[in-house]
């Protein structure tokens, strides 16, 4: 077992068997160094989405469970990062997480819910898994998930 | 003609002239290998955007029209291409398609309308057209068009 | 002091401070010539959001204002980079600006607010500042921020 699979087992987590896209698209393309992975939306470790997990922060959805939400996509990520490496060891650094939390246009947490995913990455990878980020609130994401999170490795 | 021209005709697709953008950027910029396209509004073949693609899911644009806003941002996307490579046989891959899909809150067929990018970008490229993507819903874009995407192609 | 710095003075521009990421992320990421830089907010010269730079486009915010705060996110670009690279003048391209502008659904006037973005960038690094950009609406941002801007450099 990878060092990092290994960390996420400690963290209670186990990669889930990753997400087949639901159109004409792939989970991920690399390129040299550079893995860049699909958006991932909030399906959790039994295959589904939860219902706590479909709709808004500011209306139906709180800021804890979007936090996991949140995670979620971090994990799914991770499971696209190991499918298209064969082992986690190979990710150099998580370069970039791009986060899309759904929102009224009130609510100005956004950043409090990215940590969910932040947290985890930094969590399972340590160092290599400081990433800069950009979030922003969504008046609404496909199949009305609460969030969605895309990533960028460097990978070797 | 090269390859991929080729099949963009049996399409029925012929690539226009690329769109000058309307402020002060560029259409597409290259690092390496990488070549990235600034986001490409669905403008039509006739060089102009259709009032059916203005507006938003959910209130006055059907999935179907939007659909075909979405196939118009990607071969805006393959025209800039062709301007930036002179020859879109250079693309070696889509490496990511970003697509926004500007609805009502309660919209959330987003993917079914990215299709339309990303079924066009396959049926031209073949294998190599096969990308990561992200998709989000937004409350607006940029002229009040219904979509717009952006792509990273790797290139030779 | 480097070229563009000069330049950036004759625009009555001191770079700030970068600003401190609020949560588990870092603000740039380096992968080869890549440079990644996290979305930047509106923080203005002394260290803080103006009251007008918060809200929405097409509700309280002015486009006039938006612009500025635009052009404030380029500026805060520009510091992490400087951050990262000891130097502006190993800025070989700003391959990319993503523009994230907090709107009402009925407000269209992106661009123009992006331009104050893209204008400080461009009068910053010359012809080594034109970027590809993708600019969106968006119904909130963190913070209530009115524009956030994240960018990729090419840099050596």
């Amino acid at each position: 077992m990878s060092a990092i699979e290994s960390r996420l087992r400690e963290l209670g987590i186990t990669l889930p068997t990753p997400a087949v896209p639901v159109a004409n698209y792939v989970p991920f393309r690399r390129s040299g160094n550079l893995l860049i992975i699909a958006g991932q939306l909030c399906i959790g470790p039994d295959g589904t989405i939860a219902e706590k997990h479909k709709g808004k922060l500011g209306a139906n959805v709180s800021v804890e469970d979007a936090r996991e939400a949140a995670k979620f996509c971090a994990v799914n990520l991770l499971a696209q990062a190991k499918a298209a490496l064969g082992d986690l060891d190979r990710i150099g650094a998580c370069l970039r997480l791009g986060g899309f939390i759904a929102s009224t246009p009130d609510f100005t947490g956004h950043a409090q819910v990215m940590n969910g995913a932040s947290d985890l990455m930094v969590g399972a990878l340590g160092e290599a898994g400081k990433h800069a980020r950009t979030t922003i609130g969504v008046p609404v994401l496909p199949g009305d998930v609460v969030v969605e999170v895309d990533a960028m490795f460097e990978v070797s």
